[in-house]
């Protein structure tokens, strides 16, 4: 068994849309729940939401609560067990502070992105592993809408080489790419 | 790579709810979507979706109309080839007798649960992977809700091993697992 200090990020903002353009997509429901679960049954220590506006942070603030305080934690307690893990972030710089404090070390951040090719010295999902095995702080960073804007890419500490698929169709949905990297990183 | 003859069922009738009562669980679009979109990318040859109620199969056909011929499919072509793997029975065995037809040969099916243990004699993810890379034609069976009631699990020729995390915390939404499952047997 890992016991990681492994933390992830779902980046809303900057990430790009269907025509390359820089956009803040929307929070999703549903990207909240299937990861918070996926992050909980992996052990992952904190999964952090990140976007600048406004209007999405009063929208995940309310999902939290009742999720975790209200109606919803007496309903289905495991639900809150996930939702505890959901911290909110205006920036990525703002997660990666906050998660140098709570863990008494920065953070290496690694990005994911499913166009990653072999010149771009990836880690592999062996190498990383190997680190989280050995307590290294690792916040792992997935992009929502068509990915990860190329600035925060080019930010990051390292790029985590892509998921690899049999076939040439490569279009998971983010929650699914989560899954499948926790998998690979912290199965027992 | 393998090129499998894995085939893929998401059960909503016979399931388990939160109290252990079998139920009808109601279709998502979510879980057609997150799945079809998954099993495209592993290669999987068919998404079978099994309910026995009229009204959800209404639902499936329009929104993999939609999709597949529809607006839907100009507006993003790759959600197209994956609802295209998307097919419809009212029961597990009809499913059975479809890819029968289709592969020449009836299907090793296989259910899941996250609830087996060392004595239910179930196959690992490293046998069925071999089974796979040889050409059994495979049908993998998840359920919805609480997950696939006995009667269901006892029809079956085998049973997976559970996916095995490592937290005592094992809810994934059935999108997580599906995901996890298809990367675990099929990945390149």
């Amino acid at each position: 068994m890992i016991e990681s200090r492994l933390h992830l990020a779902l980046v809303h903002y900057p990430v790009l849309d269907k025509n390359g353009d820089t956009i803040a997509a929307a929070v999703t429901n549903l990207d909240l729940h299937d990861i918070a679960r996926a992050a909980r049954t992996y052990g992952v220590r904190g999964y952090h939401i990140v976007t600048p506006v406004e209007d999405q942070h009063e929208l995940v603030h309310r999902l939290r609560r009742h999720w975790v305080e209200g109606h919803g934690a007496a309903y289905n307690p495991k639900r809150r067990q996930a939702l505890e893990l959901v911290a909110l972030h205006s920036a990525l710089d703002d997660a990666v502070q906050a998660i140098g404090r709570a863990e008494g070390q920065r953070p290496r951040v690694v990005v994911t992105s499913a166009r990653f090719t072999d010149r771009d010295g990836c880690l592999s999902f062996a190498e990383l592993r190997r680190q989280l095995a050995k307590g290294r702080v690792v916040l792992l960073v997935l992009g929502t809408g068509w990915g990860l804007a190329p600035a925060c890419i080019a930010a990051a500490d390292d790029r985590l080489e892509p998921i690899g698929v049999p076939t040439h169709y490569n279009h998971l949905s983010v929650r699914s790419a989560a899954a499948i990297m926790l998998d690979r990183l912290l199965a027992a």
